[in-house]
């Protein structure tokens, strides 16, 4: 019924889209390009401050690379913890540049948004390859780095996910391809003035900051990888249960949750790209509430459940609370934070339990639940909870069913890309390089075979072989 | 006699005082809610850059939160540091909740700082709960935030000193509690307009970024709680001297201070609100100069006194050192911070020497020198070193002997009120959840009897069982 | 040929400087201080969001001084870590007082930067002594503040090519006179309007965030440091060969090198010292491009020498490359970056294994390959590089063959000056105070004998002795 509903939809929308299309093509808004800076400072007052705010922001988002590389380190075993540290550090610089090659110009030519970026389609953009020629201008450069840190948020989801097994060749490759074609294509439907943003109900696909662009679209990516790379040796059980492997430092695993909680203060208040945009407070503030509320929930819920506080639950809840947020975060009030960052673990247990139990994908460190599911959750509230205050935006509770049905075919959407071109990318690697390390690899842990050192080199990494 | 002479000008204050507190219930500055920020923005063209300054601080002092969970872990044996990484994360969680749901409209209710904060008195206030309403604001909320992560700050001071043995249940109630109650209502009579602010001798009571406020306090709640709960299984001898316990990982203690002297740049320079009041670079450099002199005295005695450099006393002198200039930091030359700084780890070292020795409290990570006795030399300091140059506030130094009197009693009062309400809230505790885990649980290491994980999985969290 | 020609520039070179020596003494641009920042604002509304912008890229800075600690713990054996965390921590405390009492006056005296700074030659500066007179100014002080943090980076550049065996005392030493003296020198040639600033090619002599003044400096005084106190024992074999001791934690490698790369996006854009110049975003980009690719190429290189993908060269590739685009972040185009960046791994594992093979000498942790070499590759490649778009320097793409000439005199002059003065330093300190450790220490670890105090209490330091 609801993909009737939503197959319907996305036919008018699609024919929407092509007339925006050829609006966006033609409408010339024309920048000249501009590398030092003057003429841009002199046609805005303000080009300064919403300059650094947005720079500022952008850091913070970059500062989120540790805090998943210790998040995961943690909950790794210690004999494939240097990997994961190669994988985390890797994709940021391999997204980096694929982004500046490739995925911006995708992702945002044709939105005119800044000097350079004149060329696309409600589908692709087609401009601004390599930031040469009229994308050498300082606000083209500045949009260019902010986005970019985005980008390579999404591609590091994927490393805890597919960890422990993935030979570190095949990932290398999938970080440059997640930035240059995957992540951009969806974000330019929402983000870059594509189809999905122009549908004719409520304001068209909101998502503010990226539970769908960001969070969904890593986590679906991720979930076809460890899908395609296959559980790790001794995961599951001849009767299908699984085993759970403890991580190696839960020291990491709550510094590193900090870390990303910090970095959200720039994902989502930087999303404004202004500082003149005062709302930025409101959106701190909504991001701060689900963040704490979705650990005050996991937490009391293990406590309830096993009589035990479970730290890993809280900080997961925490950040299924964040990932929650980002979508809706500017078009809600503070008390419609804590009741999404409330439901966000539940949203994100559920899920995870469903991919380790029922599909029986392994899914190291629990991101799909995390992004993928906080991620739809994230969308799914913007057409609840979005109060009319700021931007047009209007949900449920302010009497709009409208904004909830783009947000129900932006959710499909990004589901079916983020399932499809993740299954496309990870299948051809399989079938050319190859995913997985070998069984002796992996039994003996990646480091050493694939790295040549261990992460403690003065230490054994595994001390107690009954446990590891 | 320096009672006396406190007692009879606390009546004067109260008197006076209640003067303001008319003025303050019938002043009537009434603002429009503007969640938007449109009209705020409107209204002042620097309202973004004092935004952006004020919400970048705030996420700076965020920031401190890793910083105390790094340093407590460190200095605590492994087999607690799950229990106390649980502490340090859920506290700001809870704070956070009760912070915004009752401990700001305490704080700042008839402050009229911002609209929907109009209704107080100088000893309680009385709007701003839960954000909505006329709070519903981008200037109330900015302003929420950045009070909130100071509330986090205190609350988190006290996890290091009632560590390795008090039970999670009982700390969390105690998390909600400080942002609740505890710690508003002082932060009222200081900075949310009450009876200290108004005070008659100089310019009332000062504390430019809470000296007091914050760190005072979160160490005479801490010093009840430690109290309280009683000393660790064999911290002290039958004949009363006490033994040490090495923590486990200095890399973790030196880090954490890094981080923590990092966030102070945040705590103390945005603490103007505005980076329009341009004094924020003087604010800035005394914070530093206090800081590293902290720790420079600090460093050379140990040597002096041992013959070993020791890292973690240098680390306590540096936090004390920028605890002490927390108060005065905007009133005072460089010269003077560095004074304060030099001072400042005599007092620190003098006061957790008397906590151990002669009150025998176990406090674990020797927070009451940092931050209690830390505190109050800040806020003496201001009465000595205060220039003049800034803010009508000036010390002994200019000549003025009023201000002194100010700070006194502010030190009388936070002391008085600290003591006492930490004592209620964990005697209450006491009496109802109790406070202390088993001793088989406490030898054993509080993490896997109440959370159910060891730091280290891979790792037996005692290796040399005779040193733990 | 080179020598000569480069001598023969520099004779010139300095008549031209005292030329501009007379005018720079006799200018008299005259600032009158201003403690509150109150006359500062009403003369330049822009000073809120500029001064906010250096402060907060400055905190940057700062934070890299964690970064350093966390990289250096990695590298080195856990029995000298606690020594290494004292000198990291120190090193900044001590550098930062004594940047305070002369440093900052040597600089920038005779700048005329900002009020205090008026006395001065293109030799040395002559006020602005401890912040004091004129110099307490918000202007000054906002100054001081930016200039601190460099100093500070360059000091501590130095402690993990000593690190495991020169004594702590020492090391202390040598803090307080690189902050005093030798850092400030050659950066008042380049920055405080000194002789290589006027040099009569192209714009002078140009070094945009410190390539030279900071990375270059750090590595060549630090080289004659790791010289004079000799190399570990059991470093070089009988016959001269290396041995290589591996560092005890990965993930701090990682992690501190993730902290530093988010510390260059103060370095570098915050060196415009105005969020009003907006070619900060092509800074920004600069930086984060050159990083990348420098760990790219080091990551590669290693799996095609040794099929292995080696993360610690990756580490080290991309700080070359940040290294490297320091000077030229502002004068070049991404491509450029993107190719400097892919050189400077190059530069530095060239420049490493000589340091190593040929001088023999022992670098613990291969700084002169990333900030020496580094450094002088990025002086060069502002003259090749520069494209005319930003400040009126042009290089060899751009068809100037001049820059290129104040490049190499500036290379010459901080090679020269670095190892000169480093040699004078340490040979002063080991001939009084000594440098090394005795045998015995040095083979227990530093840790217990200066400090008193493994790093990791609970485990002793050396699990494997035929490993360490």
């Amino acid at each position: 019924m609801l993909g009737i509903l939503v197959k319907r939809k996305v036919r008018i929308a699609l024919f929407a889209g092509l007339g925006a299309a050829i609006f966006l093509t033609s409408a010339g808004l024309v920048f000249a390009a501009d590398p030092s800076g003057a003429d841009t400072l002199a046609a805005d007052p303000n080009a300064g401050v919403n300059m650094a705010w947005t720079l500022v922001t952008a850091f913070l988002v970059f500062f989120m690379q540790p805090g998943f590389a210790l998040l995961g380190a943690g909950l790794l075993r210690a004999k494939n913890t240097v990997n994961y540290m190669t994988k985390s550090f890797m994709d940021f610089c391999l997204t980096g540049l694929s982004y500046w090659a490739f995925g911006f110009a995708l992702m945002f030519g044709g939105s005119a948004m800044a000097s350079g970026l004149e060329t696309g389609n409600p589908f692709i953009g087609l401009s601004g390859f390599f930031l040469t020629g009229d994308a050498y201008d300082v606000k083209t450069i500045m949009n260019w780095f902010f986005q970019m840190v985005f980008a390579a948020t999404a591609a590091t989801i994927v490393a805890g996910m597919v960890a422990e097994r993935m030979k570190i060749n095949a990932y290398l490759a999938y970080s440059f391809m997640i930035g240059a074609v995957i992540y951009p294509i969806y974000g330019h439907w929402v983000w870059g003035g594509g189809w999905l943003a122009t549908l004719p109900f409520g304001a068209g696909a909101k998502d503010f900051a990226g539970s769908g662009v960001v969070h969904a679209i890593g986590g679906m990516v991720g979930l076809m990888g460890a899908w395609l790379v296959g559980p790790r040796l001794g995961k599951y059980n001849a009767n299908g249960t699984p085993n759970t492997f403890l991580g190696h430092n839960l020291v990491y695993v709550v510094i590193g949750t900090f870390i990303l909680f910090f970095g959200w203060f720039g994902f989502n208040p930087g999303s404004t790209l202004a500082a003149t945009d005062l709302r930025i407070s409101v959106i701190a503030v909504n991001t701060f509430l689900a963040g704490v509320t979705g650990a005050v929930v996991a937490l009391y819920l293990s406590i309830i459940r096993t009589g035990k506080a479970d730290i890993i639950a809280a900080c997961n809840g925490s950040l299924a609370g964040l990932v929650a947020i980002t979508a809706p975060c500017a078009y809600v009030a503070p008390w419609a934070a804590v009741v999404i960052g409330a439901i966000a673990p539940l949203v994100q247990q559920g899920a995870s339990a469903i991919v380790e139990k029922r599909l029986k994908i392994d899914d190291v460190v629990g991101a799909f639940g995390v992004h993928g599911a906080g991620g739809l959750w994230g969308l799914l509230a913007v057409g609840i909870f979005a109060d009319g205050t700021y931007g047009g935006v209007s949900g449920l509770i302010a009497g709009d069913t409208e904004q909830i049905i783009a947000q129900l075919i932006s959710m499909a959407t990004v589901t079916a890309w983020g399932l499809g071109a993740g299954f496309i990318l990870f299948f051809a690697l399989k079938r050319t390089m190859g995913l997985r390390a070998s069984r002796q690899e992996e039994l003996e842990g990646l480091d050493v075979p694939e790295h040549g050192i261990e992460v403690y080199p003065e230490h054994p990494s595994v001390v107690a072989p009954g446990k590891a």
